[in-house]
């Protein structure tokens, strides 16, 4: 079957799964029967084990879902001293439910499928060694990609159901009362975290940091906890961090970061009281920086910042110029420290965030985004997920989610090295080109021909030169040639839903 | 049938409502599933609603379940409003199931009755011209009567399925996000109503005070609500707070009061770390003034205070003489106040606070509670919800539920005017005697003989006479004589649950 974005789906897993293809990045208005988890009435004055090996004991039995939260990035301790037992426990055939996986985790997630211990993932992203070995078909099953949103709209659903979720935090009491804002591996808001701290029906709370009862504010409540055991370390709060918190002096992303500033500028919704998201990443950072100068010669403020949250966004809040930060994650500790003193820096959850099935999401006030992309098609299609060489090296992350804004922005470089960036068909289609309002590259800037408004707002200011998509994608084939076509076999080795739970494309094995 | 109180339930009612009799405070370890509300997805800029008849008219239906909370108490104008529109559409045999009902919703309750609106009654409790009405026979099914803990109990496992939740809020964005921290009819913690907001289907926030987009701190979310109602005036300020502000200054009360301290000062739980209820009311107000000296003479300092929470409270808070405020609901402005400035003074939801199906409720860990009796009999027994007269006039609250701390305290006069007090048998068995420890009078102490060890540390405290409850009984009976013999019809008018659900006791129809 074919979706419409074009993609063609492979029917027979389509099918075994369940799914339906892609239709439209409307939602609707459908009622939606919400799950809750099973809950162990306990009343005793305290829930602390021992060991992790107590604990995988008496929660993780085959056949499991399981779950972690990536707030620790590339500092996490916590996955992997919870999978060396969990495999050294000789557990098999779980479903590993992370909200997303980083590198850090990679060869342990390896050893895990190998030794039959993990059967089924379904994660935001993977990158490196681990992306590599499910894109040369390691694993049986398909991976589920879903982004944020969509991993919340799956666990309300109940299309994820986690029987046992370790969590990771800095600081918790002896009945689960925890946060991300004290200790020593602070990562600031647990966004994630908080739907399986929700969802699921058994939530092991790992700490290094056991504080006096009760530990407040309590993100993570005693009422949603089981277990709670004393470790070492969680993680490694030099590696928790993103590495850029810079911004970046490379003349051609500062080009493209001020081309952002002059669409943001320059479109209907530069106006008091607007929102924006802008990520991370030197480039994302170079772009809150003209942003920030342009507010304040307009005279204007912000009424919400959202996202992943960095140092300058929340450099902002301080400043009075963006009224509330809306905090699902933070990359650097300066946002995480700032959540701590600035109560307009609101901690929310994945599903306020960005789940599309909910009474509302901020993701549907958002005015401005800028999202990134490995590749963009002539249909404004986005993949943030496979490389040029058809291997899975990114994440959904809230691309999918976020590009509901009112002017979504793309800010890719036409090329890369000796490879396009727009190009006429993307390797995998992530987030669906009728989200997608403007590409912005160095070289001057594409608009979606649907938004013939944005043509009149955007189409004539000085220094961004306006071409076609197509004329872009020929701008770059030029630079760099036309690649060799890319080789799969027929094997699925995973799945990409759009943010509702349809499939948007599915990823094939390479042919090496 | 009878229950392990001693209580005869009317095994018609108790079969057709599938009620099971009371056996014993213990919870247990059961696996309870808890369920999940429907969810009507939108994804608009605004859920506002130009008037109350809009909002009942695409929501309430014949035989639904509805809800409000009492935060507002006597100062409330939200119920009245709601109640009237919907009296008036003609809507006919609703389950009013709000968190409890305060003396300004009396009449309006009546009306709705005998128009046929409201066939059915769940709530803490009942006063003044509503629970005579009841009493009297005048509603045909039993109201059922809940503790603050069960309630949220209820809630969780779908034994209370709200369908339309009508939440009055002092600020509220066009989206829902709200709090009880800010605007002109401020109540503080919006611990009863966090229950509503996350489990009704549908959820209607009714505002004065139309806050800009996003609202925050957000205690309900927009993630939880449906419609947006602007109104006149939700409530009065002045009449939100309790009346009682200001220490008694009447002999009897502040002796009670000061013998409690002496209990409390000299029981084992008196040490660094302690942690306690008092409630609101006067004298309440008086054991909390006596308490601060005694941790101020002994260098004591508590973990935390919980509960309804009054100013006296916040004051040992910012004295630094508690180390958290967990706060389900605030008894007055200056409690109110606190929460807005005060980090430590933690909001929790009726389920932290006392859920006992729970992983885990505030309560469980709760070393000295302060409970007041209309009457305790020689069992222990407590009741809190019907007069000397037999008629209903009280509520259940968290009576129950705060019993379960490690020293329960009665704190009650021996006789009220020409009314004992102490007595053989209670009227209506609300709170168990095997979970109240200590009886306080003005006369002096009961132990409960189960709890020997505490007839160790206060059988011999200077100025306070220790007795046995079968003898305050006879001294009460002795200043006041034997009234006679209450007269009830067969008639059951209201079913008292215990917070596990079970039945502790029925109240009958009142004979005149």
């Amino acid at each position: 079957m074919k979706n419409n974005v074009n993609r063609e789906l492979p029917d027979d897993v389509m099918n075994a799964l369940d799914y339906q293809p892609y239709q439209t990045t409307n939602i609707g208005n459908p009622d939606i029967q919400r799950v809750a988890p099973s809950v162990h009435v306990q009343t005793g004055d305290d829930k602390l084990v021992d060991s992790i090996e107590d604990v995988v004991k008496a929660t993780v039995k085959d056949g499991m879902t399981i779950s972690f939260h990536h707030h620790f990035r590339n500092g996490d301790f916590v996955f992997n001293k919870v999978m060396r037992v969990i495999i050294d426990a000789g557990i098999k055939n779980l479903t590993l439910a992370p909200s997303s996986l980083t590198g850090v985790m990679n060869d342990m997630v390896i050893e895990a499928i190998k030794a039959g211990t993990v059967a089924n993932i379904t994660s935001s992203g993977m990158r490196g060694s681990l992306g590599d070995f499910v894109s040369h078909g390691n694993l049986k099953n398909p991976v589920i990609f879903r982004s944020h949103g969509d991993r919340a709209r799956a666990i309300e659903h109940g299309d994820i159901k986690i029987d046992v979720a370790f969590l990771g935090v800095p600081n918790a009491d002896k009945l689960g009362n925890a946060n991300g804002m004290d200790g020593k591996a602070v990562f600031g808001s647990l966004g994630y975290a908080l739907m399986d701290a929700q969802y699921a029906n058994k939530v092991v709370l790992l700490t290094d940091n056991l504080m006096p009862y009760p530990n407040t504010p309590a993100s993570i409540k005693q009422t949603q906890v089981d277990y709670v055991v004393q470790v070492d370390q969680v993680g490694d709060p030099d590696k928790i961090g993103s590495g850029a918190t810079r911004f970046t002096k490379d003349p051609k992303e500062l080009k493209i970061a001020s081309t952002v500033n002059d669409v943001i500028v320059n479109s209907p919704y530069f106006k008091d009281g607007f929102s924006f998201q802008t990520g991370s990443g030197g480039a994302a950072l170079a772009v809150t920086r003209y942003l920030r100068q342009a507010m304040i010669d307009n005279k204007i403020k912000a009424s919400f910042a959202l996202g992943g949250i960095t140092k300058p966004t929340t450099d902002l809040l301080n400043e009075g110029l963006i009224d509330r930060v809306m905090d699902v994650q933070d990359f650097d500790k300066g946002a995480a420290d700032s959540m701590h003193t600035n109560p307009k820096q609101q901690e929310i959850d994945a599903s306020w965030y960005a789940d599309p099935d909910n009474k509302g999401a901020m993701v549907d006030q958002l005015d401005v985004v800028i999202l990134s992309a490995l590749e963009i098609d002539t249909k404004f299609n986005v993949n943030v997920m496979t490389g040029s060489d058809g291997v899975i090296r990114g994440a959904v992350g809230g691309h999918q989610d976020a590009a509901t804004a009112k002017l979504t922005i793309i800010s890719a470089p036409l090329v890369r090295g000796r490879i396009a960036t727009v190009v006429p068909d993307v390797t995998t289609v992530v987030t669906p080109g009728d989200s997608i309002d403007v590409l912005v590259t160095e070289y001057g800037i594409a608009i979606n021909p649907k938004r013939k408004d944005l043509q009149e707002s955007l189409g004539h200011l000085a220094g961004v030169p306006v071409y076609t998509i197509d004329e872009l994608q020929k701008m770059a084939a030029a630079k760099v040639g036309t690649p060799k076509p890319l080789e799969f076999t027929d094997r699925t080795v995973a799945l990409v839903e759009y943010r509702d739970g349809s499939v948007i494309d599915a990823i094939h094995e390479v042919k090496d």
